[in-house]
């Protein structure tokens, strides 16, 4: 491990939140509200982030799985940092909700304790949904730059091929490009949903609320009612397209910049998204339709909630806890199914569930067929073996974080539904839940255990299980010696 | 497809069928009931079967996917069959609940549609848990003899290289080899448990009633209570422990048989089984200790739930639906979880679960050393990745067929715990779920299709999935011509 360069990494990412700090602050000092919420935490940043980086190390080489681990080191930094507007402030009293929040806030799930957020601070409400917006791009980053370098067969390196910007080469520059287009497309995007709500009557406070939590597919909203406090179709319908918008793969967006119009339209990624949500909303469309008083009504809410629950953001327009059970459980399972990979939205991904379905489907034709050797192909590409099992795997260690999560939550009084979907909320990313943690609930009467557990289930969805693991495997914090040699970046 | 050999096959399985409902029909007799019930079903079954196997097909060959064919279709057969008693008797008035009821028995689940039990008649009663251990026998030569045949990597092949008996070599004979010791383990055991419980001054009948429920690991009791009805520790103690052994890999007692000691002692899957169970046991009755009188009857509630859930047989001494959700949770997880690969128990089986938890654990291996290959060891063997890869592909089928079923029954206007334990009750072949199918429940309120679909979950999970999925393959119903040659058995 090459611990000085993994503190120098982390350390600039502590001094980046300090400068993000200063939009939060803006908000503030513009409501007139005082400032020293985000003033500590800026300079405690600015010390902590400029004792680790201020000298860059001479050994700047990363191992794949150090990159890992910085990632998980650095998210969980972020948060525990990010959460101190929140203490201070006294908005949330105890720290381990503030914990809570900001880790549901960057992983871009947006589950929060808060039983009421129409009272907070104008810009303690920023914030928290900025935090979103941040986790969003590093998201993208995550998943684009760093996942593939670690080629690992676990599903996520298909990503690398479709890779916007120069091919695999030089770490650094490779990010930077990468990062510089996918910034480009997510900032212009959240300006646009912004200019939209505003052009609809929304005020630009609002707007930007819940333009930050479409574009991360977060979901805090600044109303108890969420997006359903407005009860204005133009909003939901505009807010729905863009959590699906932010829910795609972001590789099509560049493919559209570039002109390669028919890569995007043969995506089959895309297609499997569209057909899922368009099947979901259908069914509970017709499943809802004498709860309210038009096809119409029906359909606007059958979507905005499929679009919320798939693209994993959480927004709600009415209370989903009471619609009828198949419903429900359509939204369960679309939570596992998530967005499109390379997007910001959590949960398995649809790519993954298209590779997992198409592998079965080669399981059983070779149990029809045992001489032929059938290749699974996706988006144009054979997958290897190698890819598929990583696939699998990661599919069986989602599940088995779930299970152990789902067993220990259980230990709470509640009941089995809130348990189950409190996990499979926060393990995806999505941000409600049912019955306490529906849409209309929170996650307050959790114990602090169970507020802790969630959110490291929270980083590991978000984070595709390793980075998360890998800080519990022993070998990683052993220094090594024999095999203390530089390694070429493509390992 | 040989369709004439399939045939055969299935006339040959059908005769035997009316040779077992002879049992059934003695009791009735004994207890001086009309034996109509049993007439008209056996007249038809050697009517059926006679036909079917009057003459023995010259091409006698069966390719793999023909043999997991027949098996699909004798287990359809033989339960429509076998439902004719309790239609005929009127005990159960609706054929679909026939159909469920012996789908049930057959598959060794144990779910019913009786509301109450005790007024059946006792010819019926006999049948009804003489089909849990006929089914369980049936499975015992499935799982030794059949799927290993198909060596398609899905994870039961693992048993071919452990399977009793000769060499892998003729099939005919190693198949009747293998089931004579296997029938003679199973038989052996299963009057040891009726010894045990008559001696305890349990009546003869209802000795035999949980000795079929134990041996099969079905569940099907004579009291409405099941085997709480007797309020006896020492039954619950001899049960418990029954259902515990017939949940272990035969292979280990073939092994005890011919004193190969060592085998069972150093067999993973033995002490993954024993220390799953020894946990669960431990923290359910740490869980309910507040709920009954003494440590000693919360562990001997907390054993018998544990063995009976994980076994996948279904009695209960308590109404568990009523323990705290920490409890209840535990046991839904280990109605998946099952019992051991080579037993007549259900679920995913603790060899796949040891399976995937080694195969994650390389994955995670492989990512902090990218250029080591480790190696997945499983009772003393490496695993080849072609199997590794067919065990993930049969949990996520077995998770899809699980969320899809799901989906279906929630279009019942029933609360989501119902529908997602009745489904994971059925299709690990466990019995009772929680809420309305809890262990006091029963399945009567569901609908016809909803019946049909469980019972057909039930089907997918007592075959491992593939030979039910095949039967919707269109190109096994396909006569092919070009390829119409002899295959050596070992495809």
């Amino acid at each position: 491990m090459n611990y000085r360069m993994m503190g120098f990494v982390i350390g600039r990412i502590l001094l980046a939140e300090a400068l993000l700090l200063l939009l939060p602050l803006a908000v503030t000092l513009g409501y007139g509200e005082t400032p020293v919420p985000f003033l500590i935490p800026m300079a405690l940043l600015v010390a902590a982030g400029g004792l680790l980086s201020f000298k860059r190390p001479k050994q700047t080489a990363l191992y794949a799985r150090d990159g890992l681990a910085v990632v998980a080191l650095a998210w969980i930094a972020m948060s525990v940092f990010g959460a101190l507007p929140f203490y201070i402030s006294g908005d949330i009293p105890k720290f381990v909700d503030c914990i809570f929040e900001t880790v549901s806030g960057f992983t871009t799930t947006g589950a929060t304790i808060l039983t009421e957020v129409e009272p907070l601070a104008k810009g303690i409400l920023f914030w928290r949904s900025f935090t979103h917006w941040v986790g969003g791009m590093g998201v993208l980053v995550f998943v684009m730059a760093i996942l593939p370098m670690s080629g690992d067969g676990h599903g996520m390196h298909l990503l690398r091929a479709e890779m916007p910007g120069p091919a695999p080469g030089k770490l650094v520059s490779r990010m930077s490009d990468t990062a510089k287009i996918l910034y480009g497309i997510y900032l212009v995007m959240t300006v646009l949903e912004i200019v939209l709500l505003v052009a609809g009557g929304m005020p630009l406070f609002d707007a930007c609320i819940h333009s930050f939590g479409s574009a991360g597919t977060g979901g805090f909203s600044c109303r108890n009612l969420s997006v359903g406090a407005y009860n204005n179709a133009y909003f939901d319908i505009v807010i729905g397209i863009f959590m699906m918008l932010f829910g795609l793969n972001f590789n099509l967006y560049y493919f559209l910049l570039v002109r390669r119009f028919r890569e995007v339209f043969r995506s089959e990624e895309l297609w499997a998204y569209v057909i899922i949500a368009g099947a979901a909303v259908g069914a509970i469309t017709l499943n809802i339709m004498s709860l309210y008083d038009s096809v119409g009504t029906s359909l606007r809410h059958a979507f905005f909630q499929v679009s919320s629950i798939m693209t994993t953001t959480g927004f709600a327009t009415v209370d989903f806890n009471t619609w009828p059970t198949f419903s429900k459980a359509i939204l369960v399972a679309l939570m596992f199914v998530g967005g499109c990979a390379g997007s910001t939205a959590g949960g398995v991904k649809v790519a993954r569930v298209v590779i997992l379905e198409k592998a079965s489907a080669g399981e059983l034709r070779r149990m029809l067929h045992p001489n032929a050797v059938p290749s699974i192909r996706f988006e144009g590409k054979t997958l290897s073996d190698r890819h598929i099992r990583g696939v699998c795997l990661f599919f069986v260690m989602y599940m088995a974080i779930f299970t152990v999560s789902c067993l220990l939550v259980s230990l709470e009084q509640m009941d089995l539904v809130t348990v189950f979907t409190a996990v499979a909320t926060c393990i995806n990313n999505v941000g409600p839940g049912l019955e306490i943690v529906g849409p209309m609930g929170n996650f307050s009467s959790f114990s602090a255990f169970s507020k802790l557990l969630l959110s490291f289930d929270m980083l590991v969805g978000r984070l595709e299980i390793f980075p998360m693991l890998l800080l519990f495997a022993p070998s990683i914090w052993r220094r090594r010696r024999a095999q203390g040699v530089r390694r070429p970046a493509d390992l």
